[in-house]
């Protein structure tokens, strides 16, 4: 194992740090998490890629109790104690109309957007590569030192006509994100094998 | 800016290397990419967590001539010519009946399963959690020190059919993966503001 380790450019430190030791978290400390730490971690994961450059991921942020209440309702019961209790909350959505930026975020082929007439295709594009981009920024979310705790058991399309009642949006995932509480954590589940995962043709 | 980089627990040449000085690559030199380092890349983003634990991505590997003939036949003529000459191609899958692993990788409920025994339910389920670790698999293989050229333009029914003909996987990605070769990259293209993807309710 210490072989395969070798074969890394990201030093162990940023291995451990943003996948070996990192876990999900359900209780955070009450430190604030600030609009400029949400900002610096988005600086840095909107580097990663998406087709077309397009971008289409958008996060809206809950931290006040009112914001807050507002989403509370949607959560199944599991979800709402963690929730009300952490520092920060990300709504987190794909734009199904981001093809209207791709004459300047793909300028090289301002026709891209065209091809994305057809909204059922577009909102398939809009979901691949907006969930691509949740992947980058759970990352960043722990480069930051932070911890993050995703959320798919919600009323999905409760929160969608709470919080995006223009349709435009569709939203895939929550995430609590604070510095970890002292929680004991449980035993880490299993993953599977790379032969179970990879196969080489 | 200094100050927002200062809010990172990972080092600089970290975050560099994940992300800012991080390109799509088109050309690769010739040094092959072995099956351990694609073993060492999972065996680190396999911690990035997804729902229910289920962990649904599947990765076939083309490296022979004969597996990447195959191939060729289903991509778009702009990314035939890269793809026959990258060492190593990755077709990336969701398994449609990941469910079945759940008693052994989320063993605190082993009736999650039968949650996902809708089949169209299951689809969505696995398409995004493994788009999620998509996201974390691009982030590894940068983090390895190779270059990652990820093509969504190819005929996945096709693919799907030539390569997964049991019907139990969706084909979500192509993915070229080598040492960077030493093509000239065009400027990079622009990214989104903070402002323009990110609200506080």
């Amino acid at each position: 194992m210490s072989t395969a380790l070798d074969l890394f450019a990201l030093d162990r430190a940023g291995q451990d740090l943003l996948f070996r030791a990192a876990r999900t978290a359900n209780t955070f400390t009450d430190e604030p998490v600030t609009d400029a730490q949400v900002a610096a971690i988005h600086e840095l994961v909107r580097y990663g890629p998406t087709a077309f450059n397009g971008q289409p991921l958008r996060m809206l942020l809950l931290r006040s109790a009112s914001a807050r209440a507002r989403l509370l309702p949607y959560l199944s019961s599991g979800n709402r104690g963690k929730t009300a209790a952490a520092p920060l909350t990300a709504v987190l959505t794909a734009d199904l109309d981001f093809h209207h930026r791709l004459p300047e975020l793909f300028p090289h082929r301002p026709q891209a957007g065209e091809w994305l007439g057809d909204p059922v295709a577009r909102a398939a594009q809009a979901r691949f590569n907006a969930t691509l981009q949740i992947g980058y920024l759970l990352v960043g979310v722990r480069a930051a030192g932070l911890a993050a705790g995703p959320m798919a058991g919600f009323d999905t399309e409760g929160v969608r006509r709470e919080f995006f009642p223009d349709g435009r949006h569709e939203v895939l995932l929550l995430l609590n994100i604070g510095r970890p509480g002292r929680e004991v954590r449980p035993e880490r589940l299993p993953r599977l094998s790379t032969e179970e995962v990879i196969r080489v043709a």
